[in-house]
């Protein structure tokens, strides 16, 4: 059974007293990572419980190969796996010869700190060996933020009532496993080690993929501040080097080894020099020293602080929530390398492989947008823009022609990823989240040059694509989109989705709209585009506004809606409060049998063409089909509750809104699904954001206008949330008195705050 | 590119001159087996060219884990593979210390032959050394249709022109892998092994599923029928024994080896008894002599060819395909076992893994319903009359309930053992398939009995899972089948597929008609029904008649058809005649999203109801149906042309009924598919035979009598076939002059002929 075991704190993520059966998920929640690389809450020294090694490196991956009863033409060919990579936080301790071991000795006073406003992670315990034998031990490390390549690790030993001999091994092991993988098998192989007196070099490739990765680590030992001379015995095996040494302890002495990691990949260097750059780099590290590096670290987390962070007064749980997830979305991307992306684990565990899901612009843009830099929301359209080659390759192994491109549901390169006709082929309303995170981009920032220089060309390719697969039938004379799969991932295969269709009329609205205003903003790079795109002026909006004008969306006279697809009404109708409590999640418990035939909605697809189209329909509209669909909705994926959020929010629903918040804010650190142990849901955290910024804080942006609506749970005194908005810092500050707006930097604006046009 | 390449003849297959290309194809066509165990025609001798391993034993099989991106409820956890076991041909022959090798050495007049009426492999060919050096070779090998765990060889050579040291190593090897294991994985470990001179056992046992087989030989040496005295050397590897000894041959002598292997299993004997069994098994084959033994074999095949063989006149390529046809039917599934079952491939090949399949009962029933003893056909009913505790089992994991039963897709063992969910979930269809051969039982041979000892507990379970899976449409007053995947499988996850709800209203229909049947012939054994399948007499009826009464059959008015699937003309409508030639097969073409998407057919649906179901149907009908339906067919299932002769024939289209006879009768003689080195159609060569006994024959059982109307193609001078039926054997045989039916055994018997009772 699931147990809150994490202790609120405002700063802060705490753990105290240890229990091994946590520790797994402990382990995913206390993760650390500065957008390149990231470390789960491994121990240092040896650890023979229950754990998953977790070390991985952005942008490096292997393929696994994809395995069905009956192969189809066209099916992705692997399945991208995160590997874990290198351990560079070793150090195994012997005391006395014995290792010291959690799952061995006697732990008192384990305490674990994820200190969310400094950026490290921190471990206290006492190992007892007798009655009067005891060993403090107190680890703190990080990933440098302002030095990508760089994880240092302060690790202190007090022995106390006796003198041990301590062995200390500090080490660099590529030797390592997946926890998911088959066989045993191991992704590594190494390519070159180097180990002398306090330091080592080691370089692995990973199989197929051939990427190389360099670890180089230094360290020194302090007792009691004073350094020591060391003399250790330098030990290598496959993919593996360390060094060894043992000292004489004192009791009452601390023992301070300071170790410095440094990891470079063949993705940011040429091959031969990454082993020199990851030595040179572990030596500056050292250099700079442990205290010089931490202080870096603080400072470059106050900074992002001081444009992300959201303040919750009367909710010390929510507020504690929705900085945990600021906190893990920055260390997940901080989008100064646009080959980079959000995973939907982060640097935090194995599952779902890939990097880059729909979850990125339809749920984790508007974050970015709104609290970092402009350009990081670019280098997340650009990071598509780059793989647009790859999707029109991949739309084209489908059967489509002419520069149509088809995304795909999961990728790490360009690439398909994922291995199940259902999504890959079907899913493909991801397609339209890519001109969606366009538009809002154009619309937040105002750059519209970014569509001539970029966004158009993606558009021509997506909207080829819509006026492909739709087909004209003849029985219903009316363009349909035959064989989709929509957000809810509960119905595979269906006909005529509701949203897949809306969003894909959009993309060609919004892209014959867009021709529109490049001709007279840039034309020269209008007519670059059309050249480039090879696209006929003629024919092609033609047909797209013949398919425009005449497509059929399946509606209900009854209910006055429009259906999810076409025949959703044939389906036994139920509620979800109507499922027995003991057989929720339904994913846990129905076959997929069951679920594809029940009504249930696993997250939000109608009304995620409401929250997407919100000015496209009527209030009473948004009601009906709100309190039509979300009693159907499970809300089984991570991405569900933020959409309703915002828009029970909007209808005025706050105690559901509050509900549905409540699933979205803590889910990992009230382990919800039981599963936190496999790691964390990295880019639902964007959408908890959504449902405070956009929900509660009720803030929309339409033409380069920002519009605030805030409406505050009951109990919450105050929420006040920064965001970046045209060069300039907002503060918006809201109580049950009312609202304040507070511009820190940058000239005045006029925005709307609840219908009234202010200056600010 | 394909060529053609066995030569015509009436009762042979047969290859001329070595084409190491054309081998594997050869290796499967050349294939022996006994319908307990099957070998591919593989060479004794090492063999470094291209090759497919296959030694199959019935029943035994290794769980292939079955991995998905993203697991669901409910899929099935393995696949069943087929796995290569121990190759008990082996005999390695080195001349002059150098082997002898078919990809290395000059081959001239190489000749094989699979002897279909006396069911053996024989091959000779002449090993050019230099210009005057050569070696003769004949080997000619069978597996004992007799003696069911037997498998013999002849090797004989002669030296001419040089008088070499021919070195000879038979063996047996355990240590062998499939083509298709993915990481070179191995699936049997070694057990026991022991070698002796001129005898040797092997045992070994699979990995996970622990079936234990054991192989054992003998062989002596014969110099022109002289008995020679061997000294030879005892050889032991892992899984691997053998002997090797070493001749001075002379120029002229034959030199012949008699290899005698036994394979035993502990589907058949506890574990600690195979080893045994099988060494004197060995021996007493051995005692027995090759000659012997061989005469057993053609005297085993005179009288299967006795009740099963087809006479083709005037069509010597149709003859010898009819023919191979009905051989490795035969080789496959003797009936005697009613454990095994028949597999897509037999013991031809790797693929598809499993062994039992809709196929058997829709396809392959007929067959040996109308050609062997009833038994036979009644031990397929009985197979899986002991899967339906497992099939309920299978139903229940689905979320189904009270005793409903749903038969899996593909299995070995009950379980289902196929891993796509579009299939295992939903292509539900094969439930009814089980029905249908109840019923075809029943009324072939009049065996009412079966219904009350075994045939209505499966047809209650089933009708149950029907009245459970079809579901209340509020929305059309109705009920619909949502969610499923009828026998074209280029549809998938499909409301209210027309077949699928066809046969399950007549599975109900039947069930409740059964139930009145018994009540006056076998009251007590109903009784004793009702109460194991905790019946309830009240309600269920009640409720199968309500769904009976009011189900939704898609409809076009348009064109007076019923609709393959609801919303099938939404489609953009072509004719498989406007594929161009060159995308053809789709499925080697087209990306499976593109064929999805398409209106193409691959095999009989909607026909398969008129197929199934011929007189519920007026003529008019059948003829709009198939004129509707059949063009859009691409027939690219092995199993999709058979049916199609039979309706053509039936409307009378004689000239389409051949186009598509010469599809199935040939198709892995003439390699149509491009694909038979993966292994044989065994299948479909079932549907074969019914294509000329139902659809030229034009054999029809109706209330357990006879009625023939047989319609000749132009060129066939005359069919003949003979069937079973009711104790006795007929033969009819028909040419452009008129038919007449003679009977061989048992009492007159009066049937229809052409609309005409007659007594034969």
């Amino acid at each position: 059974m699931h147990r809150k075991y994490i202790i609120t704190d405002e700063w802060k993520i705490i753990e105290k007293g240890f229990d091994p059966a946590l520790h797994p998920c402990s382990e995913s929640l206390f993760s650390i990572g500065n957008g390149r690389m990231g470390q789960r809450a491994n121990f240092e020294e040896t650890y023979s419980g229950r754990s998953m090694q977790g070390s991985y490196i952005g942008g490096v991956y292997y393929p696994d190969k994809t395995r069905v009863g009956w192969w189809k033409n066209g099916y992705p060919e692997y399945f991208a796996k995160v590997i874990n990579s290198v351990n560079w936080i070793g150090i195994d301790i012997s005391i006395d010869g014995q290792p010291l071991d959690l799952a061995k000795v006697k732990v008192s006073g384990f305490y674990r700190e994820l200190n969310m406003k400094e950026g490290y992670l921190l471990r206290k315990f006492t190992a007892q060996f007798d009655e009067f034998k005891t060993l403090e031990v107190e680890a703190l490390r990080f990933i440098s933020m302002k030095r990508h390549e760089i994880g240092a690790i302060r690790y202190s030993i007090t022995p106390r009532g006796f003198s041990p001999k301590i062995s200390y091994t500090p080490y660099l092991d590529f030797d390592v496993y997946n926890e998911d993988s088959n066989y045993g098998e191991k992704f590594w192989d190494e390519v070159f080690t180097s180990v002398a007196s306090q330091k080592a070099i080691n370089v692995a490739a990973t199989k197929k993929t051939n990427f190389h990765v360099a670890a180089a680590m230094r360290y020194e030992l302090e007792a009691d501040s004073r350094h020591l001379t060391l003399y250790p015995e330098n030990i290598k095996r496959e993919k593996y080097v360390a060094n060894r040494f043992e000292i004489n302890a004192q009791a009452g002495t601390t023992y301070t080894l300071y170790k410095y990691a440094a990891i470079t990949s063949s993705l940011n260097y040429p091959i031969e020099k990454i082993a020199e750059e990851a030595d040179y780099k572990a030596s500056e590290a050292m250099r700079a020293g442990f205290d010089a590096l931490l202080e870096e670290q603080k400072k470059a987390w106050a900074a992002i602080w001081e444009t992300s962070d959201i303040v919750i007064e009367g909710d010390p749980e929510a507020q504690q929530g929705i900085r945990f997830n600021i906190f893990q979305l920055n260390q997940t991307y901080t989008g100064e390398d646009e080959r980079l992306n959000i995973g939907p684990k982060g640097f935090t565990g194995e599952k779902y492989g890939g990097v880059t899901y729909w979850d990125t612009e339809a749920y984790c843009f508007p974050f970015y947008l709104s609290t970092r830099d402009p350009q990081v929301a670019r280098n997340l359209l650009l990071y598509r823009y780059r793989h647009l080659p790859k999707a029109i390759e991949n739309a084209c192994k489908l059967g489509f022609t002419d520069g149509a491109a088809l995304y795909p549901m999961v990728t790490i390169n360009g690439e398909e990823c994922h291995n199940e006709w259902e999504i890959t082929f079907e899913e493909i309303h991801r397609n339209g989240a890519m001109v969606k995170a366009i538009h809002r981009y154009v619309e937040y920032t105002g750059d519209f040059r970014y569509l001539a220089d970029y966004g158009l060309e993606v558009m021509i390719a997506i909207a080829r694509f819509w006026a492909q697969r739709f087909n004209w039938s003849e029985e219903k004379q009316q363009y349909v989109m035959l064989g989709v799969t929509g957000p809810n991932e509960y119905e595979n295969n269906i006909n005529n989705n509701f949203y897949t269709s809306y969003i894909a009329r959009w993309c060609l609205e919004y892209t014959l709209q867009t021709i529109e205003l490049l001709k007279n903003q840039y034309p020269k790079e209008l007519s670059d585009v059309f050249q480039k795109t090879n696209f006929d002026t003629q024919s092609e909006p033609i047909l797209w506004k013949k398919i425009i004008s005449n497509i059929y969306f399946p509606y209900s006279e009854k209910y006055q809606i429009y259906l999810q697809q076409e025949g959703y009404l044939d389906k036994i109708q139920q509620l979800a409060s109507e499922i027995p409590h003991t057989q929720r999640p339904i994913n846990q418990h129905w076959s997929w049998d069951r679920i594809l035939r029940s009504c249930f909605i696993k997250q939000a697809d109608t009304l995620q063409a409401f929250y997407f189209f919100e000015d496209h329909f009527t209030t009473d509209e948004h009601q009906r089909h709100f309190d039509f669909y979300e009693p159907r909705t499970v809300h089984e994926s991570s991405l569900s509750p933020c959409v309703h959020v915002v828009l029970a929010a909007k209808l005025g629903k706050l105690d559901k809104a509050y509900e549905l918040y409540l699933r979205t804010s803590r889910l990992d650190l009230d382990d919800y699904n039981k599963e936190v142990h496999e790691g964390l849901h990295i880019t639902s955290m964007a959408g908890t954001w959504m449902s405070v910024v956009e929900g509660f804080g009720g803030m929309r942006v339409r033409n380069q206008q920002l519009y605030f609506n805030p409406v505050l749970p009951r109990h919450w005194k105050r929420l006040s949330f920064k965001i970046i908005f045209h060069g300039r810092i907002l503060e918006i500050n809201t109580s049950h008195q009312g609202t304040t707006i507070t511009r820190h930097t940058g000239d005045p604006l006029r925005l709307d705050l609840k219908g009234q046009l202010i200056e600010v």
